[in-house]
């Protein structure tokens, strides 16, 4: 069962029982029960809506579970309409240039912030410098990371998890970003990684044939592969493959599946009855990785290896119902390391596109195109004239090269350099992106090469169930 | 895409069809349309509601979709009160002694009557005498029956496809049913046949554990392997271990979980929002074994095979989706037989339950247990004096031992004479359960002695993923 009412409770747990409580007061209503038995009902009900009040911050209310701001609509748009931002996995949407504030997002989904104490120890226990994304709070919110640490000194075995949701064969350089991080925590904490490409879910929500959503699954893993994977420590596996080949998959995903219901997942996702069966039930097919019993071959069975999963905060919703269900079917709750989005070019307020080349820049991007896209559409924080920009300064704060080289520039004194000199109008915008175009180029480019280096064996390799080098205790 | 409109359509295609224009002008409406836009939408609207009034025999209302003879309760209790016969998956009920009148049900359904000619055609095609089963009306509807001896006289190949819940170890005589009249179709068609143990159901709806389920399906695979089946051409599977084996199992899976919404099983099967998910995308799974493709190993990848699925009525809503998704993704819809239900020894008012061990007959029982049962608790349709029944005859239509004779005594003569005596008085209550019980104990015990013979070694056979000897063009 879930933990116990009350102060144990998560803010979704208690959502949940709220709703089950205010049907419950209905049925006795309805069947003319007692009226001490259904004034005690209603008691209960009020003390559950006052605890709710307690942890959330906010009156419980039937249209708005734990975490969504506002009322779902169809298309989201509503939502923002409040001036809050809007994150679940399907829209990101917020009205600031600067884009979401995060600080309000982990308030709003109750995890916690990365702070200078969780990256100093995160330093201590691998003894290397923490990544740059760790560094300039690009991985910015975590749940139960110190867990993750306790175990880890105390020499108890964790594995990563992370995945795409192969909806085409570009990936952009945005898509790279959990991975890019996923690989350093693999090589400084020497641990098995799983890797979800969730082709049926993509079949489920595009118009994509299940030939087609796998063959982005394979295109999709090169370019992941690229990324430098260690082939002896990761195992990529696509949903509609790994179904059929895994005797522990689907025993997990019936387990999650017993425990969730649909108004459960009409809270957390704004499904509603037109949905099909197959998206209703998919978030217990992202659910199952975070369970190491769904790789046997990998975790000789055992069901209690801790899970850390590295994602942007938009999936967070889907970590949320798995950490809700974890305890109810006897495993342990996985951890989880969120990031924010990656800009698009044409700035903050929204996640990029695969679907418009001109949103972000993509892998296949020649030296030329990244230029071209760059200059051209690369949102500028800088004024409207030379003469203004010399005299006032530039807006890093809204300049999307500026965002892209928080991201990718390793040196942390010349990026702050950079911010200084744009600040105060001592570099101008052609001079900022000059640098970025100079640091994207060889990023792409070398990518690239690596990627051609992936054959088709080797992604077959990594996909393999198999064994994994992996000690534990 | 489905069918097109009208008379080409199905009931529940209908159905849908008016939901979705319902919902269309409900959103002009609200979106504050053209009126002559909106005028247009509802004269369709009305057209279709004319169409399923025509097709149906009754208005078209939301919340009793074509096949469900009343609006659904939470225990389907409500159902009844209209006088009208209630089955779906998990509950036959009927106020009649003679059981549920299967004439209606067959209108209701939309199925159709397997009537003499139809018997006729199976006779001169397999040159066997036809099963007492299909003689006496047991099974008594169906599906595009016709296509498939249309199929078979051209030499095209079909297969069988039964299945089973194991929600105990304990199965009854009323089970054996469909796997009898299954058996002997194997035999005179020479066909392959996959029986589907739906353990992953069985966890779902019931409180056991995966392990609990799974090895029910062990224990009734016994039973089922009892009844006779060819080794070399049947294929016996349980839902939770073959997921995790087959590459074509779990995409037929999604692909019909795409092609169902919400509100459609809402419709067939009464599902409510506090239904957990797994319930709710469940029929996908029931579905997929009517699509050959779901077994690589025996069709070899071919999607094209037709089906012929026996089982009792109450299934017929799971498939009555799955002919409704078939042909929108490209396959050909499923064949049906339909069996009417087996009565409890207490009467025909309702099916057995397996809980109850009263209620029927079980395959463990010994001789003198059935002896014991039969005498005790079969419901009969005598006088309550032997004068009085000498005088006015029995009643052989609410008499349970006579309806357990006409499933089990193979000579229609003797059948024959026994209803003409007992009905005239000429044969007493006790002579006609001592005939039964003289039937039933060596049924039971020679099920017994071939069930002893089956080993846990041919338990692994039927059930290991495997080329079945089977030809086809």
């Amino acid at each position: 069962m879930a933990d116990e009412p009350g102060s144990q409770s998560s803010p979704l747990q208690l959502f949940n029982s709220i709703v089950t409580q205010g049907e419950h007061v209905r049925s006795l209503k309805e069947g003319k029960a007692p009226k001490d038995e259904i004034d005690s009902a209603v008691k209960s009900l009020l003390s559950l809506k006052m605890s709710y009040k307690a942890l959330v911050g906010e009156e419980y209310s039937p249209d708005c579970p734990p975490g969504n701001p506002a009322p779902r609509s169809k298309s989201g748009l509503e939502a923002t309409e409040g001036c809050e931002d809007f994150v679940d996995p399907w829209t990101v949407r917020t009205s600031s240039a600067k884009g979401i504030d995060y600080d309000k997002l982990i308030v709003q989904f109750g995890s916690s912030k990365i702070d200078k104490e969780l990256i100093n120890r995160v330093e201590r226990a691998t003894h290397q410098r923490p990544h740059r994304f760790l560094r300039r709070g690009i991985f910015f919110s975590h749940r139960d990371m110190n867990q993750v640490l306790d175990a880890y000194e105390n020499q108890k075995p964790f594995y990563l998890y992370t995945g795409r949701g192969p909806s085409s064969e570009a990936m952009h350089v945005g898509h790279l970003i959990p991975f890019i991080f996923t690989k350093w925590l693999q090589d400084v904490f020497n641990v098995p990684l799983v890797v979800q490409m969730s082709d049926d879910e993509k079949y489920l929500w595009k118009d994509l044939t299940l030939e087609q959503a796998y063959g982005y699954t394979l295109e999709n893993a090169k370019d992941i592969i690229a990324c430098g994977f260690d082939i002896n420590k990761t195992f990529i596996f696509s949903d509609l493959e790994y179904m059929g080949m895994s005797p522990g998959f689907y025993k997990n995903v019936v387990k999650i599946q017993k425990h969730v219901t649909f108004n459960q997942v009409k809270g957390i996702f704004g499904f509603t009855d037109s949905d099909c069966i197959g998206k209703i039930s998919f978030p217990a097919v992202q659910a199952a990785p975070s369970f190491s019993n769904s790789f046997p071959q990998i975790f000789h069975g055992r069901a209690d290896i801790q899970c850390l999963i590295p994602c942007a905060i938009d999936q967070d919703p889907y970590f949320r119902m798995t950490r809700d269900v974890a305890p109810r079917i006897g495993y342990p709750k996985p951890a989880l390391l969120h990031s924010t989005f990656f800009p698009a070019l044409q700035g903050a307020q929204t996640k990029m596109s695969a679907s418009d080349p001109n949103s972000s820049i993509f892998l296949t991007d020649s030296a030329k195109q990244i230029k071209t896209k760059v200059n051209k559409h690369a949102f500028s924080g800088g004024r409207d004239t030379v003469e203004e920009h010399r005299q006032f300064g530039g807006n890093c704060d809204v300049d999307v090269s500026f965002m892209y080289l928080t991201f990718f520039l390793e040196d942390d004194d010349r990026l702050e350099q950079i911010r200084k000199d744009y600040t105060s109008g001592a570099m101008l915008t052609g001079e900022l992106k000059k640098t970025l175009i100079e640091v994207l180029q060889p990023l792409i480019a070398e990518h690239q090469a690596r990627r051609k280096e992936v054959t088709d064996e080797m992604v077959k390799e990594f996909m393999t169930p198999r064994k994994l080098s992996f000690h534990f205790q």
